[in-house]
């Protein structure tokens, strides 16, 4: 055990928390020796979670967040947004490592994050957070002491667009987002929104025009594109756990004839982006448990019009299972150490 | 107008009471004239749920509980018990007819009640109230001030095992009631135990031997077998919004060649108790929606164990439907009225 | 019974079938008398679907599909594209008002219909039928012999642009219609893609670019533009049994100040379209077992984009209810006569 | 690669053969070497099942069944019963070491097979064949050559009763095992009754009084009661994929105080199997894509009867990862190599 890395996690009572502690469960190299809960403080992990009965036994939830009494080299945090930005400079300045599972530090202007937010309370270290999507900022995220882990939808929107953005073809003005992600998405607590006679059997949108995803993949997509880019996102809210399916649609400033190609060289070496054949589409269920992002191409050549559909699981490849990509890059570890499992396709 | 029965519906916001708006929207002879919910007060019933835009459109929740604004003639309360028993009383004192739909007033010994809920505030009126199942109580319904509507669960199960209690065939210390129930029996609320993603696409069973709808069955069954019964009881909660079904085994005290014929006798001239054809056994799907009560009924004729499958909608004939079938009784109406609807079994 | 609409309903067993036999069994003016099926022929249609026992106690299902043997006035045609023109012809010449379910009748062009369907067998009456929306063809319908139900999907869209299309507001080129129906859409039968072990927890795109409801919307679209409109039309399959949410987006080839009052002046009159208040937008469970269609509209005023959320039952607006209140139409009945149920919205 | 143990899957396209791919995936000792489905012959398994693209990327689906041509020395089949005891002769002879998940061999009564099944095809295999259920029977699998994998039923109710059971306390004709199982136990195939409309918000019982499974559940229990014991079995279909949940009763022929600590024992040594803490009960949830069954106890000591509950993921330790377990011991490997995953439990 000496050589493991010792990770602790912050907020691990949430949906994200927990969907780390049953990967690292499974990661040969880690050790888990703290997770915070308030509400579940003093109880043991196994106990609280009897699926974890057999495992991390002498885990007892924490309920100090504080960073001197850890000895974790690297820390995830999975605390609201605002939460995150009070703890996470302590953390680094600790020397630790964080993968910020938040919204605290994805966004680069502190005048956009301003205007979704408020007030950002760690602004020095918002220019030096890294944006934890490896397909995009693999390099750059070795070095890092700061990860900010994307969103769940950015993630399916990005990759679903990174290829043809980065070559110049989308047209500005152009990008709608119709995203629909399962109920874990909402977060882990009591509340009538998400009860499960509200949900199930039901289907709907929310936030139309205004979820604080969006200046997330505007900032991603502007970058990518070199020009601003302003998306119009539609999230909606799908009756299952886990899942996020984007359809995502943009003009093609001109004629393309072999969109798939593109994607399929883009993500040539990327072992979790995984693009489907010519004419098929994929289903969440098929990335179901795993940190794959599956996507789907189609071209109208008619109208020039490009249809992606992708799907992530939102807990894994939509943050826990990212984090931990993140982690083992951070850390100089092979990319998908504990995250070679087959989904559960059904 | 002039004619129709002005009803009340107190705590107008949960489950119970929704369903009761929802069925008396379609019933010819009543109009709803006040909806109480503390939640909502001040607010249209049709804005706070849209389901209902264009029906009850002067509807507006009240905060108020008291009687005496209130020019209903029958009063249906869905509060929580405890709480209905506070308010029962002077509504009854006003002359109103009451449908509790509560477990305060089911219970007719005082120290029963109490020991699974605590000090009963209104004995005098326990004992005169109506046990609220028309299948075994229509006629002292007729008359009554005071009707306790039934359980879900016990409905489903008092339904299952009538027929053969009756006739005196069931052998006391056997039967085993094995219920299932979709999530809205749990009520209308915020809580992570009935969040979707802690419930969808689970099973499990609660209250394992104390279930407090226990004696409310023991005090019918012992009723219907002149001996006392005491059951085994297991709820279980499904992944589903509505329905219960209850397997429900005993032993029978001699060989019954045909107990089918039992049923199809007893419930002959019943409009909302459906007895299946030999070898067929009901899904909580063709229920739906409505007031029926479905039956299955096997013998093991090796054993002599009677193995009885009952479905009913639980916020139908489990609640509310039965709650306006027991207006109908009470006000003299046709039974059905409001009730007819075919299921909407898919 | 003298005076009751005589109807019949060919091809039954399927949802569209079934969902007629559920709702009309609470129309006051209509008696079924006859119901075809050839899977269940001969047999009653209550010991089949025992959800229907107490109801229908008389009705075989019919192997027989023949016109002459049949009294009815109405005939619901619930066949598969290709079978139903080959008996809607017959059906008519015997002077029945037909209601048929199926996408033979709805495509005005015969080049459009063989491009997407092959050769129509019964072009005469394609240029006769129509299309019965009622919310665009109310007056035509009163009088016809043949009135081609709409699909699902485009009831659904076409309501949800139909105000601001007919102002002349919608820019050409720029629809996308990003649609989410329930797996009933998919019909009743033995299928492996539509398996609860498939579908549940599950949610894909499918048909991405070739859907046979594409060129139905863009005849409907056309006419309301008074100009060719291709849409983008891309169906979703959700792990749920009723109900279809489409989002659609245009751009406004202008700005418009106030979409919203749009709307709300388009369907002023109508009883089964209603336009929820400003910022809100529609779940499906909220139009569940109901003919009703809900809409939400946005503007996004920068970028003049619209972006309109409308919501129905797929078996009822969708199917079935529409299929009802076409009769209404043509039989002179008040046009929601049977169809007056609140949602069943949990 | 060399000392990697080679595997066959005949029937590799049904849920427990594509469980079996899922699971073996992520062990490390084994190379499946063929996968037979008719239905895919000639297709790269990672086509037809995108959950598996970049996973088993040489494998292609066979036709043949044959075990000349085969190098595999385990050899998992999962045909249909009746097909599986023509095929496995073969593959005993040719030295192959066997695990048989269909019903064909667990039953060691040629006669009592017959009553159940029919004529039975290689009934000297059967008194050969070991009932794979390592807690009971692990000693004599180490050695087997043909091990019949229990039913997902069986493993459920077996492990619920064997500590009590073994100790010679439950009373002869008092077992009742009231057992829900998710829709993939009834096998991966185009079919009306577990199409998603069928199924989904529905639950019923089925087969009452008459499932297969019923006599392997009484040979074993009997076996461990040390007298013949006849079960009332009544199986449930719930909605969900995956998942059984028993709820098993007895009576007890004395009164025991501490039942709770006969489990604790029985099963101390087991990694499969874990007992919860008094008072509390599990959750399908919490087992899930997981070798686990999980066990609570309860004894009302008025009426000496005991309520067990237990869970299983029913293609997992009810099917191909009790397969797994099987040859791990076969093979005398760790029994948990490639069975450690925490459960998917959200």
């Amino acid at each position: 055990m000496a050589d493991k890395i010792k990770v602790a996690i912050i907020g691990a009572n949430g949906y994200t928390g927990l969907e780390l502690l049953r990967i690292l469960a499974g990661h040969p190299q880690v050790e888990v020796v703290h997770a915070s809960s308030r509400q579940y403080a003093g109880q043991p992990v196994s106990e609280v979670f009897p699926a974890f009965a057999g495992f991390y036994d002498g885990l007892v939830f924490s309920g100090a967040v504080q960073s001197a009494d850890m000895e974790a080299e690297v820390v995830f945090c999975c605390l609201p947004h605002g939460a995150s930005q009070e703890v996470v400079p302590g953390l680094v300045e600790a020397g630790k490592k964080v993968i910020d599972l938040s919204a605290d530090f994805r966004l680069r202007d502190p005048a956009v994050f301003k205007a979704w937010y408020g007030e950002h309370k760690a602004q020095a270290l918002l220019s030096e957070a890294v944006y934890g999507l490896p397909e995009l900022y693999r390099e750059r995220i070795k070095g890092s002491r700061l990860v900010a882990n994307p969103g769940c939808y950015p993630t399916s929107v990005i990759l679903a667009l990174a290829p043809l953005a980065k070559a110049g073809f989308i047209e500005q003005g152009s990008i709608i987002a119709d995203s629909k992600s399962g109920v874990s998405g909402a977060g882990r607590g009591a509340s009538l929104d998400t009860a499960f006679v509200e949900v199930a059997d039901s289907f709907k949108a929310y936030k139309v025009g205004g979820h604080r995803h969006t200046p997330e993949m505007n900032q991603e997509l502007s970058l990518l594109c070199k020009t601003q880019m302003s998306i119009t996102f539609t999230p909606h809210l799908l009756p299952v756990s886990r899942g996020i399916l984007s359809t995502v649609y943009a003009k093609l400033k001109q004629h393309v004839t072999d969109a798939h190609r593109f994607y399929t060289d883009f993500y040539a070496n990327e072992q979790f982006v995984r693009v489907m054949p010519v004419g098929r589409f994929p289903d969440i269920n098929q990335v179901r448990g795993s940190n794959f992002c599956d996507i789907g191409v189609y071209v109208d050549e008619v109208k020039n019009r490009l249809t992606v559909v992708s799907v992530i699981d939102n807990l894994v490849k939509g943050a826990s299972g990212q984090a931990v990509q993140n982690m083992n890059i951070v850390c100089g570890l092979a990319e998908d150490t504990g995250l070679k499992g087959v989904p559960v396709f059904f």
